[in-house]
């Protein structure tokens, strides 16, 4: 596999000069005239190792080799073709293209698998043109709702609707059954955090996806002149926040890992200097692999910050907009790429997935399981996402060796 | 005194009416049309009761009777005629009105004084159509620098200079010399928060003026996906600031009174419910009526503040904008209001001011104090600002009695 690391950058190279932006990195957005030629590009380069190529209704990419003796039972790996608004090379695309590289590897060497392998180019995960994610899985798992597309319009104003014929799709026929034939699906994908760089791994096998629940809190106070108020009779709306952030945060501290706690968004009223601020509203996003510890930490933090407030006299409103269960991986598979890392002579670690991806709507159907490589400085949706070619070659590996026990091994 | 209540209401009701603005309460802006209607209704009703009057360069108003015994002793009252955008009928206003009908009164009732007595409507204090505050008493102690509003323009593009010509005025001669004549300055003012209605009181003796300093301060950490890095991994901005808020007014209460601590403005970057916060810039205004104190407190937050920092890997810079010293009234001045009040049968208690006031410019010149009027609610600057007319009544006798002790008692 010595010339791996050209192969490699030359097809990342490849895919994510598709769409190439004059404003930095990648933008390449479902259905626009970028995201069509990268979709048969890789059609092309699917069938010129041989694949047989199709495109589902609403546009998600398939190239697919029979196997010799259960060819009803498929090896699926792939990922997503879209990315964000000044995008990296790196997300979603690296997942196809080693997907890709994988089959023509296995293919090349071995020969036919005893079970069906197919390569899959997912039309969409991003949400970034459209307010809708996991367009492409969604479809496949028959979880996509026309109604949830149907009035939607980019920042042109280009609707879903339109955009989509005009690259030659359309909604799924909602009669069709869903597939029978997939037994694994492995995804490879960027890390997009720092974990595998900070312990020095160079391969992640991922076990779960976290669930997240997001909030956002209104606190409503009194706005006070702030010379003439003594600290004694204020109902200052930032301090509440500052109490309820700190003990909220240095009780997820303690908690420990997988659980990550943000307050990413804050806005104050009248956020002036010299006004004791009466109005506060904030975010919070929690996560965790563990729906029980998830719920159980957030009913605290919930109950925590409603003491904080009854304690200072400011009125408070938690509103939880978003709740999505952790999905767990499929411990079978996760054991197969644990398997194949360690017989592979790989630097892999087990570990969880912080971030949304594909599996986890192919989680809940199919055996399921990720491969994770190290992303530089933890960067990524930016133009500076990356990872080191030597680093890109042994989740190939991995990903090679996964699919070969999948596959060929009986 | 019994018909006191209609005449304040009365005079309230003309005063604020002029500039009375269709979107809420009075906008009256220095050297605007109203301003111009208001000085020249002011000066007309000086002249009704016998006093002299003229307008230095800049446009303050005096009225003066002059002293039988002693003429070259002047007991100057009064305060500043400009209101904020959407201002309250009585920040300022009142403190003209109770002035001119004090000098009314006593002279009605006891004749000429034995000191002269001077009524005062400044010209400007609130900074509101230009960037500069308190205008017509730094003029008046020759503190008011010409290049300081030479450039100014106010949110129209009308230049400082232009709007002063316009109304009839100039800039002062600098080689003016300063009033040696005024042997004590007596402001009353509308308290603008809540002590004195919180303690039931209806006068406030002002002893001290607070000082205040005024910070921004940025912390500098890192922005990171909010799934992906793990608690450990992190350099959050915001759960900094929560520390440092935090810790800050939880010493502010516990240092107590007359101490007042704000947080009033928060900046967060990149502002999003799942990025954690890698920038946040945020105020704090710290007031105290011991320039000791408020330099040891201020010193004490601003070190933990740097350790909490520190400690988070995270960059501060603590940038500290604005000094002003306390500015203490005179104790002889305080000793007389409250001899005054105590002799009146009022129901009074010495307090600081919070807000800055014309006085504190006079304070560092001449023998000066103030006396307070509750504001419900605490609420000023809004055209809900309200005094009961019983408390501005009360508010009026203890000014009497004031200017009497100090005008016509040998």
């Amino acid at each position: 596999m010595n010339d791996l690391s050209a192969v490699v950058e030359e097809h990342v190279a490849w895919l994510s000069g598709i769409g190439a932006d004059p404003t930095g990195g990648t933008t390449r957005l479902l259905y626009d005239e970028n995201w069509q030629i990268a979709q048969n590009g890789l059609k092309a380069k699917f069938e010129a190792i041989g694949l047989t190529t199709s495109f589902d209704a609403v546009g998600n990419l398939f190239g697919r080799i029979e196997g010799s003796h259960y060819p009803m039972e498929t090896i699926m790996t792939g990922s997503h073709v879209d990315t964000v608004v000044n995008g990296g090379a790196l997300d979603g695309q690296f997942g196809i293209l080693a997907s890709y590289l994988a089959v023509k590897y296995l293919t090349e060497k071995y020969g036919q698998p005893l079970r069906s392998m197919e390569v899959i180019s997912m039309a969409e995960e991003e949400g970034s043109r459209f307010p809708y994610a996991f367009w492409g899985s969604k479809n496949i798992w028959g979880i996509a709702d026309k109604a949830d597309v149907l009035e939607a319009a980019d920042a042109a104003g280009i609707k879903f609707v339109d955009a989509m014929r005009d690259a030659g799709f359309d909604f799924k026929d909602e009669n069709e059954g869903l597939r029978k034939d997939i037994k694994a699906f492995v995804e490879i994908h960027i890390e997009q955090g720092s974990v595998l760089e900070k312990t020095g791994k160079q391969v992640g096998v991922v076990n779960s996806i976290v669930g997240q629940k997001r909030y956002n809190i209104t606190l409503e106070g009194e706005s006070n002149h702030a010379g003439t108020t003594p600290m004694g009779y204020r109902k200052d709306t930032v301090y509440a926040m500052s109490k309820m952030i700190n003990e909220a945060i240095d009780k997820a501290h303690h908690h420990g890992d997988p659980l990550v706690l943000t307050f990413g968004h804050v806005e104050v009223q009248p956020n002036t200097v010299n006004v004791v601020p009466g109005h506060t509203v904030f975010t919070m996003d929690c996560r965790h692999t563990d729906a029980t510890e998830l719920a159980a930490f957030t009913k605290e933090i919930e109950a925590d910050m409603k003491a904080t407030a009854n304690k200072m006299g400011i009125k408070i409103e938690i509103d939880n907009w978003m709740n999505e269960a952790p999905t767990p991986m499929s411990q079978e598979i996760v054991n197969v790429l644990e398997t194949a890392c360690t017989e592979a002579g790989l630097n892999f670690q087990v570990m969880h997935s912080g971030a949304g991806h594909d599996s986890q709507i192919f989680a809940v159907n199919v055996p399921t399981a990720m491969l994770f490589v190290p992303s530089i400085g933890g960067i990524s949706h930016n133009p500076a996402e990356a990872t080191k070619t030597e680093d890109l070659v042994e989740g190939l590996k991995a990903l090679i060796a996964s699919i070969h026990k999948l596959a060929y091994e009986d």
